[in-house]
C-alpha cells in the first residue's frame, strides 16, 4: 500500500516478469554488455557493433537501465560494477553462459505447466521431470553453471577445515561439472577425488579437472548414484545440489549409502538451498522450492530440521548447519561418529 | 555492489523473471487469493478448496509470500492489502482477468523474439505486429484491461475541467473497452460520446456503456481510425493508448485528423506512457517502450517533446503535459487555438 491506498504495482511488475527474462536474454545474445565494456556507449555505436537497429538498441538499453544493469549519462550507456563483473565476456566471472541452462526450453516448459504442477504436487511434464536417467540437460547444466559454482565450492572446501597436508579421500556424488571435488583437490594437495556421475556428464568434470591441473588426483566412477557401488572408504562424501531433487525417503537412502562409504570419523558435506523453518527466508534461498515443484516429481528446498532428520535416521551421529555467505546456499556437515 | 563486492543477485532475479510470471498466473488460475480471502489459510485448507496438492500449494504460497503477495504467520497465509484489493475476485478492482490479455500467447511470442526485434528495430513476428486490422487481440484487450482503465479514464475526464452542465461532443478514437468516453459521459451529464473502433471491439464498448447507463449518449462509428470519416465537429477528441503503436509521421496524420474534426476552441486529449526526456524515468512509464519494440513495427513511448512536435506540426496551437498520479500514465492536452 502506498500513500494512495492499495497499489497494483507489484501485480504489474510480477506478471511482466517474462519481459525481464527476455530483455536480459536479448542483451546477452547481442553481447551488449561486452560491447559497452569496449567503450561503445551510444545506441548508434552499440548498434553498429552488433549489427542491430539503433532504435532497437536504444529501447533495450533504456530498459536495462531501468532494471539496473546499465547507467545512462546523456546518450551514453555505462556498465554498472555488477554488469562489468558478471555480464561482460572478458570478466573471469562472466555468467552469460548460464542462460543455456537457466532458459533451456525444457525448464521453461516445466514452468509453463506450473498450475498443473501445483495441482499434482510435482512436475506436470513427465513422471520424473528433469531427474531422468542420462538426461542431456545435465550436460548443459554442467557446462553452463560451472562459473557460478566456483565460489560455493571454495567455501565448502574451506568449511571442511583440518590439516591441508594430510591425505583426504573425497567422493563427489553427482559431480556434474566436478567443481566441488576439484576445489577440494586444489585446497588439499594430497586429496584424491572420485567423481560419480553419468558418463556424458563426467566428460565435463574431466575437462574441468584437467584445466585445474588436478587430473592425476581425479578419478571417475561412471553411473547412477543409486545403482553404482560407491566404493570407499572415504573421508568426505560430497552431496552438492543433489538431494533437493528427491523425496525424503530417497534422500535417506542416499544418506545411508554415504554413511556406508565413509571411513570412521568421516563426514558427509551437503550443499543445498536450505531455507529457515518459515520456508520464506532468506528469499534467494527459499524461492528455489518452486523450481523443484515445477521441474521434479518430489524435490524440495528442505530445511535444516528436515536434513537433520534425514541424516540422523540414516545413522549419522550429528549434524551442523553452516550458511555460506555471500552465496544463497548453505551447508550441512553430517558426522559418521 | 554489496559489501562483498559485485553481486550476481540482479542477474538471477531478472533471468528468472518468467518464474514470477508463471507463479502469479498459477495463483490466479487456481484462484488462490480468493480462496485465502474466504478464510482458508493453511496449505491443506487451500488445497482442498482448489483440488490441488497441499505440497504444491505450500510451495506456491511460500513463493508468493517471498514476492510480497501474501503474508505468512506460522502455517497460515494471509492476503496483503494489495492482494485483497486487486487479486481476490470479490473486489471491484479485481485485476486477475487482465492476464487473458497480458499473457496472451501472441504477446509472449513477440517477446520470445526480442533479440530479432532489437536487430530489426521493430516486432519480429510479422510486418505489423499486433497493430493489424481487426486483430482479435484487441477484443481480448478490451475485455481484460477495462478494470485497469477505470482510474485513468476518470482522471482524464477530471482533467478536461470546465462546466459539467454544458453540452460536450466527444470523439473516442480507438475506443476499445470504451471506458474513456464512458467516463466523460458519466462526469458530464450532457456529453455525447462517439466511439470509433473496429466493429468487433465496439461490441465490448457497447456492453460497458450499457452497464454504465450511458447508452443513450454513446454512439458508434465502426471502422479504422485511418480510413473512417471522423465526422464532427467535436469539443474533445480522445487519443488514449493509441499513438504509441505508430511512428511519428503516422501520429502526425492522426493528430491532423483530430484537428480537422475539432470545433474551434476544441482540444485533443492524449493519454499515454510519456517518459521524461531521459527515457528511463519514471520506471513504470519508461519500460513500456520495450513492449512497443517487441509487439509493433514502429511504436514507442514518446516523450512530451516528441508529442509536442507531433501536435504542433499537425497545426495545434499549444500543448500541455499532465502527470496522472497514482497511475503510470500521463496526458497531453493539445489546443486547436
Amino acid at each position: 500500500m502506498s500513500a494512495h491506498g492499495p497499489s497494483p504495482a507489484l501485480f504489474f511488475e510480477t506478471i511482466s516478469g517474462f519481459e525481464r527474462t527476455e530483455a536480459l536474454r536479448a542483451a546477452l545474445e547481442l553481447d551488449l554488455f561486452t560491447i559497452i565494456g569496449t567503450g561503445r556507449r551510444t545506441a548508434q555505436q552499440i548498434a553498429e557493433s552488433c549489427q542491430a537497429s539503433p532504435r532497437g538498441v536504444r529501447i533495450l538499453a533504456d530498459y536495462l537501465t531501468i532494471l539496473g544493469f546499465l547507467q545512462k549519462e546523456g546518450e551514453n550507456y555505462l556498465l554498472t560494477p555488477d554488469s562489468e563483473a558478471f555480464l561482460a565476456r572478458p570478466s573471469p566471472a562472466y555468467l552469460g553462459g548460464m542462460v543455456d541452462f537457466l532458459l533451456t526450453p525444457q525448464l521453461e516448459a516445466c514452468f509453463r505447466r506450473l498450475t498443473d504442477a501445483v495441482r499434482k504436487g510435482g512436475t506436470a511434464t513427465s513422471e520424473e521431470g528433469t531427474v531422468s536417467h542420462d538426461n542431456p540437460i545435465w550436460v548443459a547444466f554442467a557446462r553452463a553453471m560451472a562459473p557460478m559454482m566456483k565460489l560455493p565450492s571454495q567455501l565448502l572446501a574451506e568449511l571442511a577445515g583440518g590439516d591441508r597436508q594430510q591425505p583426504l579421500r573425497v567422493l563427489d556424488v553427482a559431480a556434474g561439472h566436478g567443481l566441488f571435488g576439484i576445489a577440494f583437490a586444489e585446497r588439499y594437495p594430497r586429496a584424491h577425488i572420485t567423481a560419480l556421475d553419468w558418463p556424458n556428464v563426467l566428460a565435463v568434470a574431466t575437462e574441468n579437472a584437467r584445466r585445474a591441473g588436478v587430473s592425476d588426483r581425479h578419478a571417475l566412477l561412471p553411473g547412477s548414484a543409486f545403482d553404482t557401488e560407491w566404493g570407499g572408504p572415504y573421508d568426505l562424501v560430497l552431496l552438492t545440489n543433489f538431494l533437493h531433487h528427491f523425496d525424503v525417503p530417497t534422500c535417506e537412502k542416499l544418506a545411508a549409502r554415504a554413511l556406508a562409504a565413509l571411513a570412521p570419523g568421516g563426514r558427509a558435506l551437503t550443499l543445498e538451498f536450505i531455507p529457515e523453518a518459515d520456508r520464506v527466508t532468506p528469499p534467494a534461498t527459499a524461492r528455489f522450492a518452486l523450481t523443484m515443484l515445477a521441474t521434479t516429481a518430489h524435490g524440495d528446498a528442505y530445511t535444516f530440521a528436515e536434513y537433520e532428520g534425514i541424516f540422523t535416521r540414516a545413522g549419522f551421529a550429528r549434524n551442523e548447519f553452516h550458511p555460506l555467505p555471500p552465496t544463497a546456499q548453505q551447508a550441512v556437515v553430517s558426522y559418521k561418529a
